[in-house]
């Protein structure tokens, strides 16, 4: 699998000309490698040739060991040592996996810092840096099996976790309450954490798609709108439902069931080779169709993998093929000031044959009882 | 207060020729402005010069009105739009801030991304840089009265987490549990979040300085070692402590009367214009004595502030005076295989008569009953 993905990087290097790849830790290095590092101050970077030459660590010694040990990534070690600083190991390195050869580089412009750029600088001569974050993001678009297997037990654990907590929901319960239980109930699942911070937005607080959790307890009438998502093996899962807490209005459950029918047209229209663009007029249409097109006031969703918004996007003007393997959110909404908000989110990966869908979280309407 | 904080660090930029400082989205752009924003991928820079030209921000469009409304640095303001991108909003704070003179920078090398420096080298001519962390890094050291004050609040609000944690132990609690108590009584207490991920190692675990929280349920017999911090207004503590759960064995109590007296020493050694270096001997020599130098594997303490390890550090060969208003953690600790370890951290400022100790949460062992 780690040759495969290191295959696919090295043709999109070949593909636009670039020789030299160097990753410093962030989720480029997690797709390649599986290694996590502290973003720290101590030099660490992977040089990768688009040629067979071995990718190449420059690493502290103290972190060769677990590297080594756990990488996926076949890849020669230059380790240094605080007493000598990393410039001889980066040079070593340089010459083992770089030559004398080419003077440009593929880096990744919104993570590397000024701290790798000029230790690079010092080590190959008139080096001249190119932004390999667009590449990148294409690669890992695009989701091998073994990414796909840990996707859906990130999945699998937030289902868990989420099934759980609308179960505890009762009047009284604070929006930071249901949100720890959930959070509790990731851990408990065997997720190594949240995806990103659960977000509980209920009653009038659902008004916004972006909600920070309050104290406000819950109350009868309330539509609970909850955004989560799990860890597992590093690759993430994101998922909303909206539920009420007693008999919602009138209004309420048809807001409900445009969206719902808005994610169902959305996921419909999944399919080899469909652009996001596509995907979000399909929801929106739903939705717009209904009388609530200025109430859905964001995208209808984004990629998803080894982090929580990834490409590709899915909205007007994404107008790329998306390949199968692709693997994004679908997630419409509706948020109404003086009723508040409904939002209900899947994660697909195209496939052959269309579609499948990751979550399997009821998509109906649970009202929960206030007795 | 914040143009006293301006003043310091135009003081040392002064100091050392540097005319223009650049900061983006971090701890130091916290420090003047009081501002955290979302690490992204749009250009936010403030432009600091070294005289009396205001500092100008260049600032996403959407984040302006946030910014102005709260910043504590008064500052100009050239936001940009998505559709335009943010040459021309850069260009015209550079010309404000900066205009033709100087073309070496200070800038953040830990910090600023490729993304950042490329867009500031196509607006400045030629521009070099220097790195800008140890300048701020020493003028952070010393804290004023409102970073004390935020401090002294952090402090309060991890006592009252730890205070309630403590009391929930019992015999089959698991790490990750007491974890997840003290840190849901930092958010009852008032803080904005835990400092970092609240460590609990009991038992065999107690061993490793830095263990990551396990399943594993509290039996009688283990020490158990907890470290825990608060965020208050922007500012963390960082306080350890050690209990016992049921009557510990005679080494065990050597050991942490010695940890005890270790920490009295070290906060005993402080006092205006010591030497990090000294502190650690202070604290060290006690261990040393007392036969367990070698299972002391790590330094004294660190500095704390807005980041939970800043400068400076209390080791040896950290030979700079510390001046008065530098806050610090003190934290020796005794890490034994077969036994467990020992860990009691407060957290301390300079004062002109000495020292004030931050924390005054108990220190004496406290052994828990098992039944």
């Amino acid at each position: 699998m780690t040759n495969e993905r290191l295959g696919r990087v090295r043709a999109a290097m070949a593909a636009q000309g670039m020789q030299v790849l160097v990753l410093m830790p962030d989720a480029n290095l997690q797709y390649l490698s599986g290694l996590t590092f502290h973003r720290g101050k101590r030099l660490t970077l992977l040089l990768i040739p688009v040629d067979e030459r071995t990718p190449t660590f420059v690493i502290p010694a103290l972190e060769e060991h677990r590297a080594a040990a756990t990488s996926r990534l076949a890849a020669n070690y230059f380790p240094w040592h605080d007493a000598d600083g990393p410039t001889q190991a980066l040079q070593a390195a340089v010459a083992a996996a770089i030559g004398d050869g080419p003077q440009q580089i593929g880096v990744e412009f919104t993570a590397l810092r000024v701290m790798e750029l000029r230790a690079l600088e010092a080590a190959l001569l008139a080096v001249t840096t190119v932004d390999a974050m667009p590449l990148l993001s294409d690669v890992r678009m695009v989701k091998d099996a073994d990414e796909l297997a840990a996707m859906e037990r990130a999945v699998a654990i937030i289902e868990t976790a989420l099934g759980e907590g609308i179960a505890q929901i009762r009047a009284g319960m604070s929006e930071r309450q249901l949100a720890r239980i959930i959070a509790d109930g990731i851990l408990a699942a065997g997720g190594a954490g949240e995806a990103f911070e659960t977000m509980i937005a209920s009653g009038p607080n659902g008004a916004s798609p972006h909600h920070n959790n309050s104290d406000r307890g819950f109350v009868a009438g309330d539509l609970i709108t909850i955004d989560c998502g799990a860890i597992y093996n590093g690759y993430l899962s994101d998922i909303t439902r909206t539920v009420a807490l007693g008999e919602p209005t009138e209004e309420a459950r048809r807001i409900y069931e445009l969206v719902r029918a808005a994610n169902a047209a959305g996921i419909a229209a999944v399919k080899p080779f469909v652009s996001g663009e596509t995907i979000d007029r399909a929801a929106r249409n739903v939705i717009e169709a209904g009388g609530y097109g200025a109430y859905f006031v964001h995208r209808t969703g984004h990629g998803l993998g080894i982090e929580a918004h990834e490409l590709p996007n899915i909205v007007m003007g994404s107008t790329q093929p998306l390949a199968i393997g692709t693997t994004f959110t679908v997630e419409p909404g509706i948020y109404v000031p003086s009723i508040g908000g409904v939002r209900i989110e899947d994660n697909v990966v195209i496939t052959e044959d269309g579609v499948r869908v990751l979550t399997s979280f009821p998509r109906e309407l649970l009202v929960i009882e206030t007795t």
